[in-house]
């Protein structure tokens, strides 16, 4: 690679070099309102128990929102999708009630208030247990109270069908992405065994 | 969406929903020792300053290398390298010297020790400045001391050039795909305008 760079002052292009990264949308209610934000930087962080976290600006209306309830939705949405994406990613709850202007169908989650989408193929309700101040921007983790998910769309281990859904991925600026149809199966354990010339141990999972 | 789980332990298939995410490496360098990880559990926390996180369960001896020195990198991988990205996850340093057994093109980090490797499209070089246990695994906060990227691949508005490189993401299991060339263009104010009849106010940054 041939630039480095010390300081993202002294960058001219954004802070965008980590993307793809799923385009999810989070939701949140309070004081009977619904709101909906598009998030790009989130990640699990443990499988037992499961937390799932947001990282996400004290600027922001849903950022209040959390912090009063703290509860959350994080919505996983296919490409077919991703006109609403841009639209909730386009304005704040502060001036537009999202739901509404742009029909936005959702049910309330089964272990929080907060809305999960229809149009999601799947989606985990989260209740706050820490939340932690980074630089800019505040990590909310949360445990995972519930997933709702569309059966049918997950095969034999877990894996999302893409030949029936292709899930929406962020890159960037108004910049959108999807992996398609096409997936790559890497047999690890059989490179493993013909590059070292003996069998493998496995990493601890 | 049809399925309601309360607890993943009820889940028939893998805690996979949240995929697609980046199919990062995560390299470190302890007592002379270089090491490489697969991490799909990463994001980006803060821009300013630029904060950027990896999930890394306590069982992995790259947990050892990073709460030893304080330093890791991410490397961001096209698809092309698939195969090393599978060898990586598929065992662990304290069984194979990674980089040797793979012979994986690196140079340490300008500003950490850890090796930058030649195949990344970008690497973040990171020094850990909090660390968190959040369940079964530790959240290594790093603060990002330099990025290291290949200009030309990247284009205005700092969005890759899918036509020249095609990043792998991971899918769970030992599944992964790439988004290919195929980007959407979403023109969130337009959008807006057009679903509100009036010019929307932009979300906060």
């Amino acid at each position: 690679m041939a630039k480095i760079v010390k300081s993202l002052k002294d960058l001219d292009v954004p802070f965008n070099f980590h993307y793809p990264a799923g385009a999810t949308i989070v939701t949140s209610r309070a004081n009977n309102r619904d709101n909906a934000m598009a998030v790009a930087w989130h990640t699990a962080l443990s499988r037992d128990p499961a937390f799932y976290a947001v990282s996400i600006s004290p600027k922001r209306f849903t950022h209040s929102m959390i912090a009063e309830t703290g509860e959350f939705v994080v919505n996983f949405m296919p490409v077919e999708q991703g006109e609403l994406v841009a639209l909730v990613a386009g304005c704040s709850g502060r001036d537009v009630d999202k739901l509404s202007a742009f029909q936005i169908a959702a049910h309330p989650g089964s272990q929080v208030k907060a809305p999960v989408l229809e149009k999601a193929f799947a989606a985990y309700e989260c209740r706050v247990t820490e939340r932690h101040t980074y630089g800019d921007h505040d990590l909310f983790v949360g445990e995972i109270m519930a997933v709702q998910f569309e059966p049918s769309l997950f095969q034999e281990g877990g894996r999302l069908d893409m030949e029936r859904i292709a899930p929406i991925v962020y890159m960037g600026g108004d910049w959108y992405a999807s992996p398609g149809k096409e997936t790559y199966y890497l047999d690890r354990k059989g490179l493993m065994d013909a590059v070292l010339g003996k069998p493998a141990q496995p990493a601890s999972p």
